[in-house]
């Protein structure tokens, strides 16, 4: 893709995470950013941090972007093309087809300069102080053109997001919200209701959590009030998902009350609970490797590192000295243990060679 | 604790990856290792790997480590009470409370030689071949005594646990029950769940998965038959936790589909949907930090890591460098990006001097 200047000044509306950081991404690449928020206290942090201008008079707006919380997008987008004649129009809220369809039919011929989009980057904390000119850097950018776009809105916003260092992708806004509501919303949802579980179980039980807990309920310490606008936002697209899901329980549940009754021999007890680990490994399969190419197995490696400064420091070096890519880390302690384990995933081809040179300079690895 | 030597000769009934692992590690500390499987095959491998010798005629066995699968593991139990009158048994099973209580019944008077334990020790493979002497260095072996275990049982469990590595831990077997339920089995069964709703979703939209969904299906990679037999082991502790589980997502699904008809507005949906994310943030907090310490929050700073070989080993040897230990590390790389995220906690007092140093070296730091 070659990148064309961004129209410009941008007027980005909402300088809280996302929108700070758009600033300040824009602002780093030479664009003239005006920011506008219906807070002051925000609005001037966003401004002292470097993120764009204040409103002016004579402003020839070219690009709105719309950063607010989901529930107030669609009445900004409506006042900023009102507003601004001249100028394109994109909000990044995280659900667009219910946002796109109301856009469409309040503003009339107005709706060509709208086109929606999702920047797939995140934090957990919010607000401007938290913003980084660096947060979209190689993260998709879903752009959701609509019938009626007009062809130089999406080339607009597709040179926003290239601007800000992420990877544009022009997306169908229900084809979007059906995606993330299964590769995002969903999770989240299960990883929260999963930790709920947590709340009353003694702490010494709680001591004998392992990594496998810790993976699944990470995102469950997320924003309520964020998470509950996107789930009723994209409310038709998870809908399914959930009832699927509750279902599945449902049916483990009836097994699991024959197993508690008769033992795991009462007929078909076995199947359901077995068919439900089968078809989650199905699922899981799926999931495409990183570089957005197939699913792929790496080779894992787990080598043995004393918990104290510096270890995993040598250990990386002398990793980095063989010249072999890391595909993925993931880093262990045991409760209680003085010993960690970081289990490495390399190219399986390399995996032989990786090993010996490890134990040639003395780790201890787990074959 | 003070390890005494382990009662030996030790029969490993059960020679794949626990069982072989067992024998490994013992074998490596001196001790006598005698090993049985119903697989020739399996058994042979095992002697071959050096986890432990054949039976013979006068063996002398004075402790049996029950390493089958859990659907065998009481006639396994009972037979060993039966042909080692001298030896005490223990059974490494995921699931304590009914094999004890049936071997209990059973045994009479030799159930005092028996002490079921769980070493939180596994890998995704199976089978002697990926068996390893190291295996249980530094995780938790959790030993259930009953009323009526000899002390000297324990003892053995005790040192069979600190002889391998492990720290032992004596806990109730049904305590430890429903512990694992909450913190192993419930987790392990949602993310199956979750996973298993991706197996339609066409490849394209896929391609959209992030990090979180990585974490929440990990585990869902694993074995069917293996985790039948647990959940079906355990389902009295389960169960209570899956009935939750699906009653939340069913109040979700109810609060989905009224937004759907009447938009987020609607009388409760925000209340529900926002109470379900809060209930998890609750539960998640509860989880302890590394160490078996209270739960605790690091500092996490995000480096901007090149994809290519070295530069990851660059990043730890100069953390390493700057004598501030990791606690945790989290890789990321976007789909199409040659670029990778890598996201380091640390303790917060060390977090500004950390980034001060990484910065000073050239790396881009996301604060």
């Amino acid at each position: 893709m070659t990148a064309t200047p961004v129209p410009s000044p941008v007027l980005v509306v909402g300088a809280g995470l996302l929108g700070a950081s758009v600033g300040l991404a824009l602002t780093a690449e030479g664009v003239r950013v005006i920011l506008r928020d219906i807070s002051p206290a925000t609005l001037h942090l966003a401004r002292d941090l470097g993120a764009g201008e204040l409103e002016g008079d004579d402003d020839g707006v070219r690009l709105v972007v719309v950063a607010t919380p989901p529930d107030v997008a669609v009445g900004e987008v409506l006042r900023a093309l009102r507003e601004h004649p001249n100028a394109y129009v994109t909000d990044v809220a995280s659900v667009k087809g219910r946002v796109q369809r109301w856009i469409c039919d309040e503003a009339g011929e107005d709706a060509a300069r709208y086109v929606g989009s999702h920047p797939m980057a995140g934090r957990e904390r919010s607000g401007p102080a938290a913003a980084d000119a660096d947060l979209f850097q190689g993260r998709t950018w879903v752009i959701c053109a609509h019938e009626t776009t007009d062809a130089e809105a999406v080339r607009a916003v597709r040179d926003l997001a290239l601007a800000v260092g992420a990877l544009p992708r022009v997306m169908d806004a229900d084809v979007h919200d059906a995606a993330v509501a299964a590769v995002s919303h969903l999770p989240q949802l299960m990883a929260s209701v999963t930790a709920a579980q947590l709340t009353d179980v003694p702490d010494d039980q709680l001591s004998l959590a392992g990594q496998g807990i810790r993976d699944v309920t990470r995102i469950a310490a997320s924003d309520p009030m964020m998470w509950s606008a996107i789930f009723a936002g994209n409310a038709e697209a998870i809908l399914p998902h959930v009832e699927a899901a509750a279902a599945s329980l449902q049916d483990v549940a009836e097994a699991l009350r024959s197993a508690s009754e008769g033992g795991g021999g009462a007929r078909g007890v076995m199947g359901v609970l077995a068919g439900a680990v089968e078809d989650g490994r199905v699922g899981v399969a799926r999931i495409p490797g990183k570089h957005g190419g197939a699913a792929r197995r790496y080779a894992k490696i787990t080598v043995f590192v004393p918990d104290k400064p510096g270890e995993l420091g040598r250990l990386f070096n002398e990793v980095g000295e063989a010249g072999i890519n890391i595909e993925d880390v993931q880093l262990e302690h045991a409760a209680g243990a003085k010993l960690g384990l970081a289990t490495i995933a390399v190219l399986p081809a390399r995996a032989a060679e990786f090993v010996s040179h490890l134990e040639s300079r003395g780790w201890r690895v787990m074959e």
